[in-house]
């Protein structure tokens, strides 16, 4: 922002601007810099980030429409989230779709390579809860991670966790899904040693409450480095899980 | 009940009374009976069971009232819950008062000798459900139980509990104690091989809601032979623990 | 799990293996064996115990397979649960199943022959409550459980629950099922001496909530004994009273 | 209403008031006139009706202001509910007031004996409710009603309800009070062929929710006739009893 | 109940049966005697009161039979509620179905000439709720009543109400039925002087939250007299005003 | 009201009517008089206004039926709202009508030419949101009301909506729709020097429980100037908005 | 803000300041301007506007600096909220502060005279919601607007309400203010033909839930014109009556 | 954990110790091992980490002899939270308290010197929730961060938080508190290119819900990166954000 802001400047110091034209470049800037300061954090400086479209509500036109647009300005991976398969289907005739049945996911240019401080474990409760646990895993895939699936280790049966402790205790980020009690985030936080996504599913019936008493359960997990997305936010807990996995690229 | 019918109906054939008086006699008698009927299965059959004060809400004056007529009328033991420390002061100088401070508990006469099934476990997941803890294990050994304490081994430190699993599986009857988001309860449902009577507690803060997140959560527990009592009911978990512990006596 | 652990040493000690096949041996084993463990009292000390696949959400291919292979390790009895009618048909051409449509239950294999302490009472509210209370009774049953049914003695009439006094009363334990206002729990539990297991439905309209009003009227009651499980957990019930009903061998 | 307006245009039509006078009383005559409608009804008609005043939130002075106001302008009796005993010591120097302790109310003037169908029975689950059950029936004492209380008659103890089967099966309205699970008001309801009115009380803890659960409750009751009143609103359950079973009067 | 019992102990004490036979009639009496005492209330002293068959959740098949079961057993009028168009469809083959579409409701057998006190007025806030109000008034004129119908005065349109204020004056129960924020049932309810019945309903979208804030304001309200019932419960607020109208018979 | 009673009052002074006709005229005219004071002054004085026919539950026949009697009486415009493409093609054969689909809502007649203090600008957070916009759009036009769109401007893309401050910081009325947290309306509320109507709608999944969540955070708005209708309410948001910018008119 | 940019920018031209100054100069400028926007319209246009201190939660020191410091700069008014008697008293000693007790509400300086399109009516449904009525009165004076102050108009006794008939149809704004079932705002909203404004108040018990039943009531309100603030809150109604009462200065 | 074991064989191979006592040893291990793999990661690694009171339902006596007990045993620095001022005051008499009196926290021993990614910005909305930002900030300090307090930069007052744009979009992770609307965490989100870590406080008042409203409202951020923690959670967040500050140290 700064840079754009001392051309102007210097054009007009220069002479080769006027005031009035200054004013005017000027009055639009900081706004749209301050959108594109952010843009460019995603986009610019970690060249080749992926764009996100969410899906839900969205007709298969008007998602191709908008893949087409952002592929067409160069960025080199498209995520679709929320995509059923009869929608995909539609897409793959006009575009390169990667669909992931069970993520609801459908993939548009390449992966990229894993990069990042470690591995992002995602571990569910039960079957479930694997559709929410993979948009979590291909939306963490897609953004330069490596990804662990353990699946079904929920607390009823301690012993199928326990014989990934050590998955568990050398992740570097791990997304902790549960419908019903939610007690996966505890358990887990209880014996990680590193930040851990809670999601709650509206999987259960009866008290489950489609996901609220998963929610309150893991919100009150005294267990150090638990925080929590929406109910069945896959797509938040991966992409955030994402971003802590490439921390070091902040320094 | 049929009999105290024939002796009526005796009375009635034999003359000793007129139909008018049989039917004043019978028209009380089937509730009555009713009533008597489940007194005599807590009092009659199962001699020495101990009678329960609710102490909330009464004076110290009424609570000596009760039990000094309970006592009078041949009862050994009397337990009286909810008690405070003010009240238990206020009786023990009429009363021979054995004051349990941690679980609010006052028992008037003996305790009986452990008896039943096997041993109750009483497991709280933190320190502060040790109140409701108490409760629960004074009314389990005040009606005959053994109860073996495992305090403090909340899920967020697993290796505390598992270092208990012996205690945990050759448990009669487990109760799991818990606030915050309760978990304790399907880890240890999980884990056992006997009912889990699951208590949640009002321990915690801000989305804990006093102890209904812990509810909500325990009633979700996938694993089987976990059920639940009301926040904080300390009371009703050690009744219901002490009664499935004599199931034998049923035989 | 002692026993094992015992071989492997004995093979150290005598030189059959080294330190290094001993190490790789027992690395696995603690966790494996936390899972046998409780496997075993499962399924190894009571022989004939059955195996239980939840239908909802799995597809008859999914049932079939997960069924084959329990009976082909040598589970006698199966058990199936939540499980529509369409896929009952479905898995009647390839498995000996013996549907019981109103329970939504499988049974494969033969249902053990009553054992336990005593009789397990089934007891609903209303006829709509009927579903749940045939999933708990059927489960009791293929547990190896006598199982008396009293459906539609709700306390809105309550002479047809007292007509049905002795049956209550001579319970080992009974499972009451109400939906709307859940007052069944309350009265029986006042009435019988044994453990109530209390089931809310979902029947009811407006302020029933779905099941929730009967959920918490359940948990507020104060005769001794009653515990509750999930809105429409008639298995869990099930499963449950028939682990208090056996409670003898746990001795 | 309509002499005053016939006396308007009278006085109109003679002469003895313009047209502009006419407007002006009638613009501001129907609802002044409304008002006294009800008024009428209130205590107009239904002479010696007592006046009630809500003692919460107001001081001692100006309850006895509101109180000899009514008083000078010829109201015989004056109820002030929720009065708690520092108020009513107050004005007891300079008001001749009867005061019910336990009701929390004051009674001012003579109750007027008992009139109507027939018997208020006010019944009350448990000794916890019974002030929510005085101020219903000093309610309908005040207002001329003949008032039976069966207190701790909870269904958790049915033969102490049933030992009142007479009262009950007798009454011309029933009052069912109770917290917790409020099952009382059910199985009244199934009992009785009255109107019960019931009212949930803020009685209990935990899942009881300060009378939530109760008023969720009795509002699914199945039984006929049953209708319910605020949490904890004795008042407007006496005061309804009382409209009711002085019904023969609006023929 | 009486009579009964008495004539078993007369032939007692004059030798027509003995004792044995004396205490197998009385055994099994008392309960059904509880049963009939209510039925007899209802059925017997007020000769030519309709059965109610709830019609949700049957199959045309079982409401025909117990239809016929009821009139074969001399019911002179069968009500059956909640019948959806397309059962009632199917029953008007076999039965002589009055069927009354808005309501919901089937009626066999006449419809008794109207007593009681006085008039019953069904109020709507909105044509919306008119399904829920016609269930109450077809209820009521089955059982009975004269039944004044007030549809869409809602208290945003004060003056439509306002302009029915004689028959709100003169009526000797109310029926308020709205939906959204249930004003309705306060503004009547100040109106009036006599028991005004208000009936939430599931009416509106977002914060009505299905009947849940009709529900909480009806009872709110502070006016005397009113008492609320179940949402959409039209059925229970049109027999609750019947039992109310008909108080007279009581006495 | 006043001239059609000095009407009535001149007749019977100047013997053109009885006292009784008199009476007669009066007694039903303060109500009526009521409603068409406030009709009149939506339609009278402010000549033009449209008529609103709210949609949802009529039949397409009965929203024509009363729109054909709104403009046989002299209505110029008729907006019908929440109006489904479905039964608007049904009414475009006998009824000019101009459909708006995004809004759901048809209008007859001609739009006003926008009159009032300024410009109101509807914005929404999301795309999802636009249909509840356009609703309120809509109908501040149809009320004659220039209305600014200002579209997926919400707070997690700052930028977005700063860029458009201008119109923002110029508008007459502000509405404000947003689903999932609602925030659009604090950080609205905080720039504007204006009145905000805050809708929150019921877009979003999980722990957005249907609007539940906008509604409270927009409830809780620090911002001066922010008030809140139901959820999805466009049309009530858009008739204050307008109301409010038409407030010089009531000077 | 243009003309702070062109200033900055012809300095540069002009070589008063250099490339770098101007950088600095510019970075902090446009949210410092986008705040001084809004201040300026606050406090700079409409000259005499009074400055608001939330009193809850500071102390008596802290409000006089702060008042202090506001007074140094030029406020002529300023209006201290939720300001219990005992600060008060303590400011009154260093501060001339016109204490309205009822309000809670001080006043420093002098009050501005009326100005405003028309009268804003705050009307209350009972005494008890006084408290929050004044705060919003108070609050609507200090800002310069004329208040009618209707109070005890609830809709149980709609006569009281009718009789200020006229109040209420020549408000320029009118602020609804209820607790309980809140029905005022809905009767209010139907009455009026201006923007009502509804105040939910924690008045209450039971089933209010401390104010969140009114106010699920008045969002329901289906009455134009009618929108809501938070429970209690008085302060933002006057605030928000008092800009909409002074739009005719927005053109 | 295998050396351990390694240790035990080659002692049991090589005649140190019999079979049964490796039994012994072994039988213990795994899950004492497992505790001891975590507490090594959190103290024996990473050495120099504090160990954490949670001071609020403790004794003055019993923090002093854990935090005693802690130094003695080689702890450097011990954070004490909730510690109200008395218990504070208490402390400092033995112990060589640093007390933070906004925090609530109190620290023995030395502040490590902040290293990790890069600076932890700790933002509040108001001032009512900075003893919920000092409880964060503190426990990052002292867990080895630099903190950035952004005090009272609300999204009701824009500028105010866009003045410190530079410190909010170089920050390495933000905690942003905030109680109401909690719309905070959203504008943050949406600017800020880190992991943001909302805190909902209980600040607010009425349909603030004491934090409810805040933290549904955080939960539903459609912002990239926000997670959510407990109601108040200071210690939590500040945790959770020292631990992916320090996320380098995994590599």
């Amino acid at each position: 922002m700064e840079n754009e802001t001392r051309n102007i400047l210097c054009d007009l110091r220069d002479g080769r601007i006027s005031v009035d034209e200054a004013v005017l470049k000027l009055k639009k800037q900081p706004f749209e810099d301050l959108g594109y300061a952010k843009v460019d954090l995603h986009r610019g400086i970690r060249q080749g980030m992926p764009e996100v479209i969410y899906g839900a509500g969205k007709t298969a036109e008007q998602i191709e429409g908008i893949a087409k647009s952002l592929l067409d300005n160069g960025v080199e991976t498209v995520l679709i989230t929320r995509l059923d398969s009869e929608k995909a289907n539609a897409l793959t005739s006009s575009l390169s779709l990667d669909y992931r049945e069970k993520a609801k996911c459908g993939i548009i240019g390449k992966i990229p390579a894993p990069s990042g401080i470690g591995r992002i474990v995602v571990a569910t409760a039960g079957t479930s809860d694997i559709p929410v646990a993979e948009e979590a895993a291909v939306t963490a895939e897609v953004h330069g991670n490596e990804v662990v699936r353990l699946y079904d280790v929920g607390v009823s049966g301690l012993h199928r966790m326990l014989s990934h402790l050590d998955e568990i205790m050398s992740a570097s980020v791990i997304i902790a899904i549960a419908g019903m009690e939610g007690a996966l985030a505890s358990v887990i936080g209880g014996l990680a040693d590193c930040p851990v996504i809670a999601v709650p599913t509206s999987v259960g019936y009866g008290a489950a409450f489609e996901g609220l008493t998963a929610l309150l359960s893991m919100l009150n997990s005294c267990a150090g480095g638990v925080s929590v997305v929406n109910i069945d936010n896959g797509f938040g807990a991966g992409y955030l899980a994402g971003m802590i996995n490439h921390m070091e690229t902040k320094k």
